[in-house]
């Protein structure tokens, strides 16, 4: 291989500074080092989370920095140690890492990763790699990673626990979605929203201490099951689909933004409400539109009020409200004790729920195999050097997903 | 039978207002109407959600009102069409009906019951019987039933959907605690503090519209498991007994009233804290002590921060906060959504997530069998005339529980 072992030098988009737009420059990406691995980043869209690093608001972000964690790519070289992809195999970089050692990878009931060293606040984790230096410099300058993904960039370098190995025959440029939004989505509704009784007392089944599972009842969405979700951008209308999949007989559609009602209702939403058009808090029509509130609320907005009316909007007895979404500044979520103690449950999710070595290549299979279709979240697919202009487009909501070549 | 039929003169202890003590008077009972039950009260116990209905800070109580809801006694007469009980049967009053016929009850995710007729404030329901009427005089005025058990009263009358009878050589002078605070608590650790994660998703399994129970994967409190309690009342040494009796490894209890510490501890508490003793705040030493959080938090204190205090201690990935107390006039539970994004989930329950005619018959044998010990919750024994002495001992911290005889 020409490239291995040297450093690349190629194209990235820098974020030099906050509240100001990326630039494209000329970067060095080192080879990677032991359990490591380069990746040429074929197609990368963008999410919020991406904006909210340079809003002015969030004073926590390191600069310079190379930002992006929706992408997907080719292997150009591994470090020593790496085993579970080689140069040529396609990939999708990870922001939530896959360590298959933790007490958290060993349970069944969390696809968190103590490799997420700083639990506080994982959003801005991973500025660098685990021997704390970057592999990114440019113009002298070391610039820092991002999440430990750095998809806007030609090249990135991960570690070997922050990617998926995916099918040779995948397409980059939709598949890319997986890193992210399409995910986080889609999981939330096919492994989060649940609500469970395990009614009688049940004999332990596995007295170790990760006592790692013992069966119980379960509501998950199902055929029959009612549905709301409060936001409709990509992580919202991924979402959706996962509803949808899972054969929800109702899904409410919820936005401030009625342009996105045509695309919902594409996809599967059986109703689509603006809370600015209605009479009556939205939680309360909900209410009465199913005789109870729903059994699943998916809040995929992420401010106060969202939150709030996805909760209210739920049953009493096994109402479940599933947050996905993180607002920047936002006050959080203000719950009454009597709306939990009348059954409800309050749960949420990072990447869907999903191990992400395990289930991110489960899922370009499924896509491949039609199983969902994301080219309805690929609204505008632009080159990498107009990456500004997908940012403009994401915050006018005219984008649901750009999707940026290089 | 010398009384079927009969109105009943006996004595009751009336609240005439609020933030009074009670009045020891003579009452009239009326006999049951049909699928009504007519119970002599052998013994009850009091709670604090008898006293919240007196707090001047409680403003939809109605008086003049029987509290009461922790009792148990004998069945004098029946009304037309019961078949679940018989004169003599022992029974326990239940404030949480069970009609065996709503969705709620035909679920295993919920002890709810649809007769619970207005969700948004239950303690304040049922303050007549169905036909909207009273079964109570006093001097001539009607007076309200609460919760439908009002058990301060040598002779009550409750529906047939809130009793559970019970075996015939139960010790009604410890049983009558499964009526509502031991319940609650035990209830709580064994039913409804539960995390779980479904994982792939799989196929339905049930395409009804109640899509009854699919089997999934489930944390709840087991060998191995870690637990903090917040609030050592009736309530949490009861939930401190359920994570016991389930085999929890640690058993972390916290009340700002030290006193409490050598109950705890003989009920199987491993440790004990009391926040105004420690140098930083309590989640933070609950997190220190267990490398990283708990995995199942109770708070049955109900406040504003025990909540926060309960939801912050438990660990990432899978940490359970399960709300059991309400606080009067409290301000809720902030949440922040990464704490949720993290993986938690709040959940809560009445009653403990017993359906109660099926369940506490069951306890009231576990209870015959020593699985579980009760005498340890009573404190005091008096005669139901010093009730406002028991006011006292519980306002004063002084009681867990104090059971009252006729």
């Amino acid at each position: 291989m020409g490239t291995k072992g040297k450093v690349i030098k190629c194209k990235a988009a820098i974020a030099w500074e906050a509240n100001k737009p990326l630039c494209i420059e000329e970067v060095e990406v080192a080879p990677p080092k032991a359990h490591e691995v380069r990746i040429q980043i074929i197609a990368t869209a963008l999410c919020h989370s991406d904006a909210h690093i340079l809003h002015p608001k969030f004073t926590k972000a390191l600069f310079p920095v190379i930002l992006g964690h929706e992408g997907a790519g080719i292997v150009e070289s591994v470090g020593p140690g790496v085993t579970n992809c080689k140069p040529g195999d396609k990939v999708i970089p990870l922001y939530m890492p896959q360590c298959k050692k933790c007490k958290f990878c060993l349970s069944p009931l969390t696809n968190f990763c103590a490799k997420l060293s700083q639990f506080k606040d994982p959003i801005i984790q991973q500025e660098v790699m685990e021997d704390k230096t970057s592999r990114f410099t440019c113009k002298g300058k070391p610039v820092y990673h991002f999440l430990g993904t750095s998809t806007f960039s030609q090249y990135t370098v991960v570690s070997d626990t922050n990617l998926a190995k995916i099918d040779d025959d995948a397409n980059l440029e939709r598949v890319c979605l997986l890193g992210c939004g399409f995910s986080t989505g889609y999981g939330a509704a096919i492994n989060t929203a649940k609500q469970t009784q395990s009614g009688e007392d049940t004999n332990c089944r596995d007295p170790t201490h990760l006592h790692m599972a013992t069966p119980t009842f379960s509501l998950k969405v199902t055929p029959g099951s009612t549905c709301a979700i409060f936001g409709l951008g990509g992580v919202g209308l991924s979402a959706l689909i996962g509803c949808k999949v899972a054969g929800a007989s109702r899904i409410i559609a919820v936005d401030i933004n009625s342009e996105k009602f045509a695309k919902a209702k594409a996809l599967g939403a059986t109703d689509c409400l603006n809370p600015r058009d209605l009479q009556k808090p939205v939680q309360e029509v909900i209410i009465d539109m199913t005789g109870g509130g729903v059994d699943f609320a998916l809040d995929c907005a992420g401010g106060s009020e969202a939150m709030k009316a996805a909760l209210d909007c739920t049953t009493v007895g096994w109402g479940s409200c599933t947050l996905i979404g993180v607002a920047i500044g936002d006050k959080g979520l203000t719950v009454s004790p009597i709306e939990i103690l009348m059954g409800r449950t309050i749960n949420g999710t990072l990447f869907g729920g999903c191990k992400g070595r395990d289930s991110i290549p489960k899922l370009v299979t499924d896509y491949k195999n039609k199983k969902f279709n994301l080219d309805a979240l690929v609204t505008h697919t632009l080159p990498f050097d107009k990456i500004n202009e997908a940012f403009d487009l994401m915050h006018q909501g005219k984008s649901i997903r750009t999707v940026l070549t290089f």
